[in-house]
C-alpha cells in the first residue's frame, strides 16, 4: 500500500506554482491593478484561483474584472468597460482581442499569462447583481476569506478531478469546475474528508454551506452557492460525471496511486487496427460528419449532443437498433459516430393500425391496404396492423436520406447539414483528426475502470 | 347490389337439412330415446342443434343425455352411466368406444351418424348442477321454447361464422360456439339486427338476456347464460375474433355477396414459392418441430400457444425481433413457425450492472468485469453497464440450444422437448403436411380483408 501522505505530498510538489512563477504573475497582475486605479473609472480586482492562490503551477489564467459605478446603464457599462479594458490591454501588449460572454471583455496576452480583462458592476451585495459576472468578485471574497490552510486540499482535488477526466463545468465535460472544488473542499474540511464523504454520495445530494437553500434543485449534486441561495455551483455536473466521482473517490481511499493524478490519454487508433476490431465485433459502424457551425463551444457542443440523441432515435424508430452513440466538435469538422447491433433490414415491416372498434378508421386503413401484395391488413389484439415495404432496408440509405433534416438538430447543426453532411461506413469512419476519439470510443470505461486496465 | 333475401334464401336452401336426413336422424334418436326408457335407470334427453332443430345439412352430431338421480354418488353415476351407454351402443352397433370430457362417456357410430350417449344428473334447476354436462340440457330446454321462428336466422349466422374461420369455442378457434349463436340471434330478434349491432360492438359489450347477471366478466365480449348468471357463454371468445366478427358483420352489411357463406381454404404453398417469398422479404424463417404430445387438442393447442409466445420472449431478449410467429398441431408433428427480422447479430451485446450509488454490488460488478477485454464496465445514467460476449450470434444456434428447456413451454410440450426438437431455416421449414399452413402465415389477412383480395 502506498503512503498517502507522502503521495500526495509529492502530487503537491508538482501542482504547487514556484515562487518565480508567482511573483511573475503576481507582478503582471498589480501592474495592471495600478493602470486601473491611475485611470479612475474604475476599480481593480483580481479574481479567479490566482486570486484565491488555488491555481496550478503552469496555469496562466488571469482573470482581472473592473468594477463600475452600478449606476451606468447596461450600454455605457459596455462602451465604457471595452474602452478601458482594451486602453489597459494596449499598455502591455499588442496581442489583445475582444471576446464575448454575457458582456464583451477583452482577452490579452500579457508575457506568457493569459489576461482576461472583464468590465462588471461593483454591486453591494450577490443580491443585487446585474449579471452572472458581477457574482464573481463575491465569490473571490468568500474562498479567499475562508480558504486558508486547505489551499493543498484544492490543488489536490483538482488534479484529482482533472486526472479522472472530470474537471470543467463546460458543455463538453458536464463536470466540476474550480469554484465548485474549493466550496467542497471547505464544506468537508479537506480533500480526504471530501473523498470519504463523497464515497457515500447517491443523487439529490445536496450541501448547503451557508444553510440559505432558497429554492428547490433537480440535478444529481447541488450545491448551494454561498453567496446566492438560488444558485447551484454543482448545475453542470451530469449524474454520470457525479458517478465517476464516486467511484473514484472509493477507488483511491481503497488503493491509493499516483496514476489517480496523472492525466489520462485518449490513445489514437489505427485505421487497420479499427477495421481488425469492427471485424471481432460484428458490429456496423457509421459516422456522420458535417462542417463544425461557426460558434463557441457552449452553444455547439450541446446541439452536438441533442442531434446525437435525435439520430439515434431515428435509426431506431427505423428498426436499426443502436449500441452506442457519441460526438465530437473538431475545428473544422464535427462528427457523430453510432455503431448498430444491425445496418441491414428485411424488405417488410409491421404497421400498426387503428382499433377495429373505431369504424370510421378502421374502414379508412382497411380500405387503404386492402389491395397491396402484402399479407394484411389482419388484426392483432383487436387492432388493426399489416405489412408494408419497408423505406430503408439499409442505414447508411436512412443516414443520408432528406430525412436527417427532420430529425431534432439543434439550429446550427441543422444550418451546417444544409450545407451537406457526409456518412461513412466501417473502416472508412476513420480519419486522423479524429482517430483518439474513436480509440476512446471504443475503450470507453468509467475512470476508475481506466486506471484498473492500466491505461 | 346483391338482393340480400334472395342470396340469403339460396344460402338457406344448402343449410336445411331435407326432411329425409332429417327423418333419419331422429329415427334414430327415437330408438336410442325408446332403449333407455326400456332400461328404467336414467331419463334419455336429445340436447345439442339436432334438438333444438339448428343443425346444419350434413351434421351428423347426435347428442344424447342420460339424466340420473342427483342422489348418486359421482363414482355411481360414471360406473352406471358408462355401463348403461356402453349396453345400448351396443344394442345398435360395434362401432362405440369411451371418451373422456369433465366425465366419461360413449361415441358411437350408429348407421352414419355420430351419437355421444353421456351421463349427467337430473338437477332440478341449473343452479344445482354438479358438472358442466348437466347444464346442456336446461340449454337446451331454453332455446328449444324460444327459438321457433329464428332457426333459419341461426342457420346462416352459424355458416357466416364458420366461413369467417370464427366458428367455433375450441382453443386453436377461440371463436363463437353453436350456443352463443343462437343466443345472439335470439337476443337480437335475427341474424341482421344481430349484424347491425354487432358493427358497433366494442370491446366489454356485455349481453344478458335474463337480465340476472351475478358476477364480474372481463372477457372482451360477455353473454350471461340465461341459466347461469354466473358464467360468460362467450367466455371463449378472443377480442381478435370478436373483431373479426364485426368487421365480417360491416362489410357483410355494406356489401353482401355469397363468398360471405363460402367456407375458407388455406391453399398449400409450394416449396419454391416459400423459396421466392422469403427471398423477396429478406427476413429469416425458423421451425421448429416436435412429437405432437398425446393429448387432445383441448390440452395441447394452449400449451402451443404459451410455447409460441414463451420462444418468441427468449428469441427477443436474446436480441432477434420476431416479426410473426404461430403454432400448428398436426396428428404426428407440430410445428411453432418464427419469422425473424435479424438472425445474426454482432459478437458483443451491453450488459446492464447495478447504480454506482449501490456501493456493495456496484464493486462486485466493477471487480467481475473489470479485466474484461471488451469496453467497461462504464457508467450510464449513474449505472454500470459492460459488454459481454453475446452467447449466441445465430438465431438457429439459441433455438437449438439446451436453454429452449428453461423456456415456458406447457408440460405435454415440454416432455415432446426431451425427447427432442428440429430447427429448420428457410426454405426447409417447408414439409408437405404443413404446406397449407405456412401459406396461410404469409397470407394472414383478417377474413373479411381475405374476401376483398378474393381468396
Amino acid at each position: 500500500m502506498v503512503n498517502r501522505s507522502s503521495l500526495e505530498e509529492a502530487v503537491l510538489a508538482g501542482l504547487r506554482p514556484a515562487k518565480e512563477e508567482r511573483d511573475h504573475v503576481c507582478g503582471i497582475a498589480q501592474r495592471i491593478l495600478e493602470k486601473i486605479r491611475q485611470g479612475g473609472k474604475a476599480e481593480g480586482m483580481v479574481v479567479g484561483s490566482i486570486a484565491r492562490h488555488t491555481w496550478v503551477k503552469g496555469d496562466r489564467d488571469l482573470d482581472v474584472f473592473m468594477l463600475f459605478d452600478p449606476s451606468l446603464s447596461r450600454e455605457q457599462l459596455e462602451a465604457e468597460g471595452l474602452a478601458l479594458a482594451r486602453s489597459i490591454a494596449a499598455a502591455f501588449t499588442d496581442n489583445y482581442h475582444e471576446k464575448y460572454a454575457e458582456h464583451p471583455y477583452i482577452n490579452a496576452t500579457i508575457d506568457d499569462v493569459d489576461v482576461d480583462l472583464v468590465p462588471c458592476y461593483k454591486v453591494e451585495s450577490a443580491a443585487r447583481i446585474q449579471s452572472a459576472v458581477d457574482r464573481t468578485p463575491f465569490h473571490t471574497r468568500y474562498i479567499t476569506e475562508k480558504i486558508n490552510g486547505l489551499i493543498d486540499d484544492v490543488l489536490l482535488l483538482k488534479r484529482f478531478a482533472k486526472a479522472g477526466g472530470i474537471y470543467g463545468s463546460d458543455q463538453m465535460t458536464e463536470g466540476f469546475s474550480g469554484y465548485l472544488c474549493e466550496l467542497l473542499v471547505l464544506h468537508y474540511g479537506g480533500f480526504t474528508p471530501l473523498l470519504n464523504a463523497a464515497a457515500e454520495w447517491k443523487p439529490r445530494t445536496l450541501i448547503d454551506v451557508e444553510n440559505h437553500v432558497a429554492k428547490e434543485f433537480d440535478e444529481p449534486l447541488v450545491m448551494i452557492d454561498p453567496v446566492d441561495p438560488k444558485r447551484n455551483v454543482a448545475a453542470a455536473v451530469s449524474v454520470d460525471r457525479m458517478a465517476e466521482f464516486v467511484e473514484l473517490a472509493r477507488g483511491y481511499l481503497e488503493s491509493p496511486s499516483a496514476a489517480f493524478f496523472e492525466l489520462p490519454q485518449e490513445p489514437p487508433i489505427a485505421r487497420e487496427d479499427l477495421e481488425k476490431l469492427l471485424d471481432g465485433r460484428g458490429t456496423s459502424l457509421f459516422a456522420i460528419t458535417f462542417a463544425t457551425p461557426p460558434y463557441i463551444e457552449e452553444i455547439v457542443v450541446p446541439q452536438l449532443k441533442r442531434s446525437t440523441l435525435a439520430i439515434s432515435e431515428f435509426l431506431e424508430r427505423n428498426g436499426f437498433a443502436v449500441h452506442h452513440a457519441d460526438y465530437r466538435m473538431g475545428k473544422e469538422e464535427s462528427l457523430i459516430l453510432v455503431e448498430l447491433l444491425v445496418s441491414r433490414l428485411p424488405a417488410i415491416r409491421s404497421h400498426a393500425g387503428p382499433p377495429v372498434w373505431n369504424r370510421v378508421n378502421a374502414e379508412k386503413f382497411r380500405a387503404k391496404y386492402l389491395m397491396s401484395d402484402l399479407p394484411g391488413p389482419y388484426i392483432v389484439n383487436g387492432r388493426y396492423e399489416t405489412e408494408v415495404p419497408r423505406e430503408f432496408r439499409h442505414a447508411g440509405d436512412l443516414l443520408r436520406s432528406e430525412g436527417m433534416l427532420q430529425v431534432s438538430l439543434g439550429k446550427h447543426v441543422r444550418q451546417a447539414f444544409e450545407n451537406g453532411w457526409k456518412v461513412h461506413e466501417g473502416p472508412a469512419c476513420w480519419s486522423p483528426g479524429f482517430a483518439s476519439f474513436i480509440g476512446g470510443f471504443f475503450g470507453r470505461c468509467s475512470p476508475l475502470v481506466s486506471l484498473g486496465k492500466g491505461k
